[in-house]
């Protein structure tokens, strides 16, 4: 019960979010992931929000749990050599470096698959080879703004917006996760391993598009944007003491939906008879739903409306969310130690479960080359070798 | 090169998004998915938006290619009898039913572990089992408002909103599809498959979370956002004709910036020299730089910040996004016949590559039943008993 991967080593040379938001699922799942970082380490432990002790930004620990640290020179020839005993042990090899950099390292698939032909080497990528953007340099914002997740939110908002999520960083994180995984699933009956190439721009463009081509598939001058999402009364509803999500969708739920409110006549009116009637009036639909919410407090409509079969949640606030029942009954979000010390944090754990594997323990972010001297001595280095080879580390990372 | 996943067969119980994104991508990657569909079939078919053919929605046609599809009443004895047959073959079991009413059907794990040990069977939740939103009725715009995406919006627009996408459902079909491969590696080692709840709810909590707790991690009465998200100057700038997205994060990126806008005095202000000084001045940062861009237009901007190597790449809309060249050229957003039709359609394709293994050949989203018949053929049906099976389900269909 150590998780799905539990055996699999996986080399993880990422850093930011992109690639430690891949790398985080298959630690969780009981991969060995031994992340290779800069003798500064990854950029994340400062840009991550102010830490409690230096290094340690909070996004930077919640993306990179369940993961072992060694801090690496990999310009330096000792550094070098060592990632590539590494490579030798490997099962994946993810990096987020544009492509460039890894052939400058030594890096590429060509160089590590005559190492390890068993190897799935994974490069993460704003905008895939061969095309006109090949090697431009990809942030979440800049992919948000081409791949047209920021258009989409000006169909809603009237001016593009980016969301309020490094959304295409974390969306292609899990993505590339899930392309690992498939190429390791085909390589356990193959034998071989592969170069596999997850890029951000045409991931998101596809998530966009799969969306909101709508019309626009069919007709070259077609409307595009799903209706139902661009609703403007499509939103969370006020109460009198917060705000609810309700969900009415079905003929049963909204007649159901009608009695909840007092207004049984409406059952009876054409314009929301039907799933159809009620798309072509959905701007009144929606704004009746809102005019009735007001009427009582969150807690009293989840009540109500649940008599009546109708689905709806509160919408909780950032704050609000860590009180939820379920939450904090799933166990995915946790009270921990911070590591070494009496104080407490917030932690959080992987959210799926699997019957027969379980998931890995989990193992809070590790302090920059907190595992330098452990990973050297399993590639076999001699302790005066690992003295040599991570003095300076400590010395730079101090 | 048919894809990873080639000769892996999958049972796609699903419907609306969460689940058809899910088996999108196995289906993508060479899994032979066989989606089984109700006689009245799935009910995005319909709510997809205005389709050209009866039941073939533009939502449903991007989220159901390469898959195959029968239509079974799974409450008849022999819809249920085909399905047991299905199952002793399938390699994996998806569903996004709740918990009740596939074991109503005799689709639990319990039940179809019996008939195929080495299945992988996913179960997608809106809730995990064991709290006390189990077995509640989950929509995206739901799990949005209680998983804090709604509430992360809040923090930016001043009043909770829904992503101008089903978020929770796409985020959490393409997460269902990870954690099934995972399962399908473990399998292939142990020769067991398992039982596998991948919940959207705790799903979409942990992805809000991780990125947003911020000082809560630390304090009780910490802050929480993201400050470099939540900014409101954080959005795409608005040039002479239309908006661009510039990345300017590292001191050598500002410096380049304010060459680049004929502003070279600003590399003296201290308050921009350092990552940790703009950080203070986030938003005089951040107007300047909006102001400066409305000078020229994006084509220009962004051949004048390549030149000064600062990241940027114009702000599609949606409409602007299907004309990029990257796009275009990635083959992900292609024309295609419409299936036996002259008129041509806008179809998406896989977004990641892979050198060894390829992806699948793209196919079109299949009619209701399209593939009833050979998929019985397939089971060992006579001409006979596909005959009486599939008879009312064509009648039904029509």
């Amino acid at each position: 019960m150590s998780g799905p991967l539990a055996g699999l080593r996986v080399l993880d040379v990422t850093s930011t979010i992109v690639g430690p938001a891949a790398t985080l699922i298959l630690g969780e799942q009981g991969a060995d992931v031994i992340k290779v970082e800069p003798p500064e380490g990854d950029v994340m432990r400062r840009l991550g929000g102010r830490p409690r002790e230096p290094g340690m930004a909070p996004k930077f620990l919640h993306f990179n749990r369940n993961k072992r640290s060694i801090a690496l020179d990999l310009k330096s020839p000792e550094g070098a050599a060592a990632m590539r005993r590494l490579a030798e042990r490997a099962d994946v090899f993810v990096s987020n470096m544009r492509p460039r950099a890894l052939e400058k390292l030594g890096l590429s698939w060509k160089d590590l698959s005559a190492l390890n032909p068993r190897m799935v080497h994974c490069t993460i990528v704003g905008f895939l080879s061969g095309g006109p953007y090949e090697g431009a340099p990809a942030y979440d914002t800049i992919i948000q703004g081409v791949s047209g997740v920021a258009g989409a939110h000006a169909e809603l908002f009237g001016a593009p917006r980016f969301a309020p999520f490094v959304l295409a960083d974390h969306v292609t994180g899990i993505t590339a996760a899930q392309a690992i995984c498939a190429a390791l699933v085909a390589r356990e009956r193959s034998g071989q391993g592969e170069a596999i190439e997850v890029p951000m721009f045409e991931t998101m463009a596809g998530f966009v598009l799969m969306q909101h081509l709508d019309q626009r598939t069919f007709e070259p001058n077609g409307h595009m944007g799903d209706p139902r999402i661009m609703t403007p009364d499509a939103r969370p509803l006020k109460t009198r003491d917060g705000y609810i999500c309700v969900s009415a969708n079905t003929d049963i739920q909204a007649r159901s939906f009608f009695d909840a409110i007092g207004r049984p006549e409406l059952k009876q009116d054409p314009r929301f008879a039907t799933v159809a009637s009620r798309i072509v009036h959905v701007d009144e639909y929606f704004r009746l739903r809102a005019e009735a919410m007001t009427a009582r407090s969150t807690a009293e409509w989840v009540e109500v409306l649940r008599k009546h079969d109708v689905p709806s949640m509160p919408c909780h606030s950032l704050q609000s969310l860590l009180e939820d029942p379920q939450l904090r009954g799933s166990g995915v979000l946790v009270n921990e130690e911070a590591d070494g010390e009496e104080e407490t944090m917030l932690g959080l754990r992987h959210a799926s479960r699997y019957g027969g594997s379980g998931i890995a323990p989990s193992r809070q972010a590790p302090r920059l080359n907190e595992h330098g001297e452990e990973i050297l001595a399993e590639l076999g280095y001699s302790e005066e070798e690992r003295t040599r080879l991570l003095g300076r580390k400590r010395e730079t990372a101090a």
